[in-house]
């Protein structure tokens, strides 16, 4: 069995599918970029440079030397599991089990940076199989990263070493369809368009729709606590879980019960955002709710972004918010017009609005309200209600087209970004939440510390920020920021302004992620959201189901200096 | 300084304090039983005997032999932290700090019984004390039982053993009310009606009114997740908590963010439930909701249990549940008819609306639904469209006056109780949860489990249950139980009745518990709900936030067989 002495001998034959692997859409998907839109960046932001992909890209792994002997006996042990058909060595999906949706991972690949492959790809078919190989790895003390969809930005399945990918691909099974309580178990691999598709003829819905959607799955939402656009409606990963099956190396863990119940602490909530750092869930059991029947999307403007916030604050405590609820700042209103350029009825319609109150392009802000209902009337009602609060802080109705519009293009900013990342550009997002007081003072913090830490004597980053994911307390604030790549060094460009971002919304008082998860990237800070005190609790917990340490090491938890023992 | 050199010295005056203890309210509080209501129970229960109360009940402790220098040590280092005046040696104190609510408690009093005092109570006037209080109880290997409101009904406070009460009783302050988010910081010794009267001027209402609201406190609330009478609308206690200063031995620990993260997992989460196992929760960050300018409770009548569970069902699938929801089953509507015989409106009203349907009185189900809100306008529309779901089951209105009369009378049943204790009857209530499809078949099995326990050749307990927080998924069930007391071993009798019930409601998959926590009663049936791993992980959390094992031990992880060591 040569290929299991050395799994990384075909490595070298990665270079193209790496290449490839640097974007979020296959080559040759993304979508034009109109020459306004150029014009528009290159304007606001600076002129940048096609990226030239690196023509050295070998994508071998850093290590050299020979295979242990405890990974040979590892992926034999993984061929008599899942059956040798599932066990995979192919360098193209070794890079892919390593390489989720961030600038870092996109600029590091388009770099030709080396990158550290997993040994093997190993796709258990269901529980039970993937309980068997983490009891095997665990015995052959080889790290497990499960790798579902892929899609972390946060560097989850990020790390190097010796260790195998568990992929949850085969595990996309549903069963336990209990249509009276609206609870399904399905498996961890489901991907969300899978779902509700075998959802909808049966008159449900989860209503999860994170803009990775597409590629992400279910394992995936509970791991990380995703939320998705629909969440002020819909409720939040961890809202919509009832019950988790976990493979751990302890043993097999299932826990859960609807409706509720006051049995102790609630363990699920532990599972939930454990990111694989301690076992590996395999099965969700799911609330769902009935599909709706009816919907509106509609847009509006406001006269600023604080009476944007203002409103949406008096929707959420009085109980009348939209399912969506998304507020655009000006910045961001400005480049939502132009690229719907094409048909141009939004940027008009805005345009006559902002004439109509005397106000300045550089304050108007876009919203999009949606409402998903089963009863016509319930919608109308809570619509009616919405726009009596909308009104009094100076909203003024776009119409459904552009609602609509925000509708079906609501998976397609990551295409977008390939374009982007092709003509040269850096383009990242970051997330937090804060209390309704805080948003606007994070917001400008967030955008000083960006200005500062990406501009250069020809360049300033452009830098817009929406909320998306509405509360009683306060909201999300979601930050797109483009600049123009430093192609030489891409990924330590990044870097500094994530530091320097991420330590002023610490000090700003918001949260360290609302729905990115903390992954490798934001480990360092986790500390300044749970304490010293709460990474040890969670170390305790992985030092419970993972005794050896061998489950996505380095997420969540950040290495810390070796405690001189006590006696 | 005698009295530290034995705090038990006294305990021999408690005789009478200690048979007051034995009930809700005060001596002479409990509401009369009518003649009608007698003539009920000796006619559905049995005859039973006035509860003749011990005259020789001494309440001494178990423990004899000299206070331990360790708790000498402690009491002196409490007084330097608390100040002398707030470390109490009164054994009356000291037995109502050991006392919950529960019939076990009531009955081991009344019958005279020895009960294990704690060694004092100390009430620490802030976290900081607490704090401290903590770290000088780990220090001596003292155990610390934190003491709230003294409501526990599943052996929360009820342990052995030389220990202190940490009395929360100080810990009222309100502090950080922030307007904009809804959000308010208090310690944990602040009670319901205490925090309603702060926030009513303010505009603000928390929204948790469990049956033991006058007594009970937000502490509590969080360390036993426990659920209002109007939850469908406000949310669980766990809902409600924003974040949570806690009291361990390890430190400090502050914890929560609002208004939501993916910081890993939830904390929080890990102490709400966690009964004073893991510290002590000494403030509470709490999200409240606008104060509702708008109520409106009424009472109708259901054909069947079944019919009044269906349209429960549609009303939470369909977003149109109301803030309170209750559903008495047949036998509980026969006794909430003859309870509002005073005026007999509810009664008459019921008889009238079933002789219209030609439903016999055994089927017929009284509901209550309250709804509250800070819009007219909207009240209405959700009533509206409830109504619409609620006359397709069958529904007739019987009107808002039984409804605001219920609404009234929310906290009378433990006073009730007092008086049919008084009257020689066991008296007890049970909970549970389960999903939509669940609920009759579970409330079956408790019924026939506690008529088969409890009955004998002249007397059979008459048993009622009723549906009182409802989720999309389903809902709880809430069983009270009369039956005559055994006088002579009252904690047996119920203690065999429990453990089959309980049994039970496991084996027929309801939650083992919904809202009245585990505490030293349900714990044996922990691993039922979480696993053994799952005691394991909170057993880990438990060595690492109070490694010697000092808080509230016996609580939540039942006391299992040492492991044998592995090497």
């Amino acid at each position: 069995m040569p290929d299991i002495q050395d799994p990384h001998a075909t490595a070298s034959t990665s270079a193209h599918s790496a290449k490839s692997a640097g974007r979020w859409g296959r080559h040759g998907e993304a979508p034009a970029i109109s020459a306004d839109m150029a014009e528009f960046l290159a304007h606001e932001v600076g002129v940048a440079q096609p990226w030239v992909e690196s023509a050295s890209v070998t994508h071998l792994d850093q290590r050299t030397g020979p295979v242990s002997a405890s990974l040979v006996d590892l992926i034999a042990r993984a061929r008599e599991i899942v059956g040798a058909g599932h066990v995979h060595l192919d360098p193209q999906l070794r890079l892919r089990a390593t390489t989720g949706g961030s600038y870092t991972d996109y600029a590091n690949l388009r770099s030709g940076a080396q990158v550290d492959l997993p040994d093997a790809v190993i796709s258990p078919a269901d529980h039970q199989q993937a309980q068997q190989l983490i009891e095997a790895a665990d015995a052959t003390r080889i790290v497990v990263v499960p790798w579902g969809g892929g899609t972390s930005v946060v560097g989850g399945l990020r790390l190097t070493g010796p260790r195998i990918a568990l992929r949850t691909d085969r595990m996309q099974d549903m069963f336990d369809l209990d249509s009276q309580a609206g609870l399904v178990t399905v498996g961890a691999g489901m991907t969300g368009p899978r779902l509700e598709a075998l959802l909808a003829p049966r008159g449900f819905t989860l209503g999860h729709y994170p803009q990775s959607w597409e590629q992400a799955t279910i394992g995936g939402y509970v791991a990380t606590r995703s939320a998705g656009q629909a969440s002020t409606g819909f409720g939040r990963a961890e809202d919509m879980v009832a019950g988790l099956r976990v493979a751990t190396p302890r043993g097999e863990w299932s826990i859960g019960r609807a409706p509720a119940s006051a049995d102790g602490p609630d363990l699920t909530r532990l599972m939930i955002g454990s990111e694989g750092r301690l076992g590996v869930i395999t099965e969700v059991t799911l609330r769902l709710r009935r599909r709706p029947t009816h919907q509106r999307y509609e847009a509006m403007a406001f006269p600023t972004m604080a009476a944007g916030i203002a409103a949406f604050r008096e929707m959420a405590q009085t109980g009348i918010s939209a399912d969506v609820m998304r507020l655009s700042d000006a910045a961001e209103t400005a480049t939502a017009l132009r690229q719907s350029a094409p048909t141009g009825a939004l940027g008009q319609a805005f345009a006559t609005y902002l004439r109509s109150r005397g106000i300045t392009e550089r304050h108007g802000c876009l919203a999009i309200l949606g409402w998903e209902s089963t009863r016509r009337t319930l919608l109308g009602s809570r619509r009616n209600a919405a726009w009596d609060v909308l009104r009094g802080f100076g909203a003024v109705s776009l119409g459904r087209n552009a609602g609509e519009s925000w509708r079906r293009n609501r998976f397609q900013a990551p295409y977008l970004r390939d374009a982007l990342l092709d003509h040269g550009y850096l383009v990242e997002t970051l997330e937090t939440a804060g209390t309704w007081s805080q948003l606007l003072p994070i917001r400008d913090s967030i955008h000083a510390a960006l200005v500062h830490s990406l501009s250069d004597a020809t360049t300033t980053p452009y830098v817009m920020t929406h909320i998306s994911h509405v509360y009683e307390t306060g909201a999300s604030l979601y930050t797109t920021v483009l600049a123009v790549a430093d192609q030489s060094s891409p990924v330590s460009q990044w870097a500094r302004a994530k530091q320097d971002v991420t330590d002023c919304i610490i000090n700003s008082g918001g949260a360290l992620t609302h729905h990115h998860a903390v992954g490798r990237d934001h480990a360092p800070w986790l500390a300044s959201q749970v304490g010293e005190i709460g990474l040890d609790v969670l170390q305790a917990v992985a030092d419970q189901l993972d005794p050896r340490g061998i489950c996505n090491p380095g997420v969540l938890i950040p290495p810390r200096a070796p405690q001189v023992p006590t006696k």
